[in-house]
């Protein structure tokens, strides 16, 4: 039935042709995009210095079954798929390879379901996270992961990288929300993992396997999701540092005191300077270090007071608290435009995405200070600091070739200094192409051995985002 | 050298002689038993109508070194290995195969340390979970994990069989706990897994894929652990209905309502009068289901006030908030007290697992009345209500065959009811060998062919705890 359907394959490009041809036996037309203009603007996500292929073809399929159908002639023509989102991660985990299927899930884009007394959500790979936490919210619930793509990178993507954001501190990251999958193998077939009850252990854990799989063990299309209450709004509180090893005491206080904030992050005086000079959002440069905690409690100005007294006992030269969610919001909304205004500096930056031990964050952002001078680099660091997850964001011209190489070597030597804290290369951007040199570095002989056997197991002919992880 | 060290094996049982006296090149003597007396006493967990082999040796190693030799040992010999902490189980999944080598992490019991700004503690596996909840308390931390076997169960054990308890409904399970591992391999091989920050993606999550895995992919032999801050003491409401259907209701309303109690428990009368029998706790029999409410926030008393009103409003005939922590302390004693209580009144239980969407809680508990009268048994149920995870526990007389097939007939037909309402045949307490026919059920073929691959991946030689989880 479908062989019929196929064009004869043009003869200078019959590989191409056949692929198509399979392809448009069940996808419509509009889903599978060909035009070299167009697939070209699918070849890559925001990572800097990460190479990208061109895509045979770009496919946007709407149902499960097309995404089956995909991975089938894929399997049978031994052509690479590389699956995407919304393309905004950072470690090119979603860069084509050349003359791969790629594999778009942005048209699957329904929530299924949201049930307030199961605290779950249904949805396809698609829908937006924040399309999904104003849905999720309507019914009193709220979904936490929120990366600062929020407003436009789907869950699938999430699920794919494993994504953090701002709440982790308190809400954990998108791992701790997947109960259950529905994933299409590498052969076409659909596996289902997990649950959609609160607890479930049967089996081994596949689901969370695949989470922050990038794409090269299945192709999810469908998430069973944990919601959480809405809590109540968020009180935002700023304290300033005379400098960054005081800003990192503070944050060791305030969690050894046992304090629970939504978000505790840390922006470096070159990260102010940047958000200031994009935005006149008018924050305090003369500091070396601008603290911003969070609660999301019944009682915020109260948790605030004590962890206000903690930066100051710490050193904290002024600490102001938001006088109510309007400002609170807009120093969210300062901390969010970070990377943004990081990348107006020189033009271009690379992001690091190092994450240590919270005890040893000090450290960190004296070393990274210490890589700045040597390679004559601006870095910027904006933190998860609750978590000990630190951004380090190095600003470049990339049409100088010589800035450009110690860019590189020093986003490189900023990752060892990382393992050396205990920590490790990515806090939630993930691998990808970015880093796959480094994940031996930090997980050793044996463990890249099983991580190299488990993609065998589910991908043995090597089909699914070839290129990435490792 | 090692070889140099083995006696020479006896005629009628040289296998067993060449595994005792290789294990006895590396281990000290009284680290290896071989008296079937005494190895007979390590052959089985606590589930009910599982078979259990006999051990050739079991082995009792307090280093890693020692681990690595058992399993180099046992790969060179292809001899199963059965890895065990406290035996307190419910699946089977720690029982001895004939001539296996029993692995007893119970030696390896030490805390290496507990970090109270990095809010982790690294354990060996043989840590008693109740040993390290007290130590990290003393630090003004919490280790929630809190399966009713807590005071004897060893943190190795929870992480084999991925523990719950009374906190998930709002602390989660093991498995949320568990940042990174060192898992001795099949082979000997020692891996690293995880990470001792609080985020981190880099590679496949490997660490979750060994949570749960009841020693068939390796050997965990060391755990980095995430804490919490302890929370303030709990305040338990207990709240008393007309039916069972009324107190699921309650328990719905409770979680639509977007409350976040600390546990969240029921038992039904069956359940109620047992614990009266075994312990004269004075609970009232006149109930038909008990519904125990806790909350450890800034404010219990209000919170107790505001699910007591939702009780009321869904037919609580009587509602008693706890008067303090002494009288909360006694009602959570009484709920602990159920499986023990139920093991009284026929002498045999079998205790079931099933978890369903708790919005399908109700018909759930429905159904195991209409089993319980369809087979002419006392079925009592205790239930994490707030998860949906029930224990209907078939009481019988062992000595009688007939009531022993009923028993395990409604055992299935518990679990086959399970999965037709959208929920799990295991909660909390695994696979082992108890449900192994019925994963294929709920997880599918192409699940279980996969789940198969990766069993296959991590142990090719299948040494590691066979026959169980598949």
């Amino acid at each position: 039935m479908i062989m019929s359907r196929i064009e004869a394959p043009r003869d200078e490009d019959s590989a191409a042709g056949t692929l198509v041809g399979r392809l448009l036996g069940v996808l419509p037309p509009d889903s599978v995009l060909t035009d070299p203009d167009v697939t070209a603007s699918y070849a890559h996500d925001m990572a800097s210095f990460c190479p990208a292929g061109t895509p045979a073809a770009v496919v946007l399929p709407r149902t499960v079954e097309e995404v089956q159908h995909v991975l089938r002639t894929a399997t049978d023509l031994r052509v690479p798929v590389v699956p995407q989102g919304a393309r905004t991660g950072l470690s090119g985990a979603a860069n084509a390879t050349d003359g791969c299927v790629v594999l778009s899930l942005t048209r699957m884009d329904r929530i299924l379901e949201i049930d307030p007394v199961d605290r779950i959500a249904v949805v396809e790979p698609g829908v937006v996270n924040a399309v999904l936490s104003r849905a999720v919210e309507e019914h009193g619930l709220s979904y936490p992961p929120d990366p600062s793509s929020w407003e436009t990178c789907t869950i699938g993507g999430n699920i794919g990288t494993a994504s953090g954001g701002l709440c982790c501190v308190k809400y954990g990251v998108t791992a701790e929300y997947v109960l259950g999958l529905d994933v299409v193998l590498a052969d076409g077939r659909l596996m289902t993992t997990g649950r959609r009850t609160a607890k479930g252990v049967a089996g081994y854990d596949l689901t969370r396997l695949f989470v922050g799989s990038e794409g090269s063990l299945g192709v999810v299309v469908r998430a069973v999701l944990a919601l959480r209450p809405k809590p109540p709004a968020q009180l935002v509180l700023a304290a300033e540092f005379a400098s960054a090893a005081d800003a990192c005491d503070a944050v060791c206080r305030v969690m050894e005191e046992g304090h629970v904030p939504s978000l505790l992050e840390l922006m470096d005086r070159t990260t102010v300077k940047a958000v200031n000079d994009l935005a006149r959002m008018g924050l305090p440069e003369t500091t070396e270090a601008l603290l911003l905690a969070a609660f999301d409690t019944a009682d915020p100005a109260a948790d605030l007071a004590a962890v206000g007294a903690l930066c100051e006992a710490a050193g904290a030269t002024q600490v102001v608290p938001a006088e109510d969610a309007a400002e609170s919001h807009l120093l969210l909304q300062a901390r969010r435009l970070s990377l943004t205004a990081l990348e107006a500096v020189k033009g271009t930056t690379m992001i690091d995405d190092v994450c240590v031990p919270r005890s040893r964050l000090g450290e960190m952002l004296e070393g990274i200070e210490r890589i700045a001078g040597k390679y004559r680099l601006t870095i910027g660091v904006c933190a998860h600091a609750g978590d000990g997850n630190t951004h380090p964001t190095v600003c470049f011209d990339a049409q100088d070739p010589d800035e450009s190489r110690r860019a590189r070597e020093s986003f490189d030597e900023i990752m060892a200094l990382g393992l050396e804290l205990g920590g490790t290369i990515t806090g939630e951007h993930g691998v990808g192409v970015l880093k796959k040199e480094w994940l031996a570095r930090e997980i050793g002989p044996v463990g890249l051995e099983m991580q190299r056997a488990v993609k065998k197991t589910f991908d043995p002919l090597g089909i699914l985002n070839p290129g990435k992880v490792f």
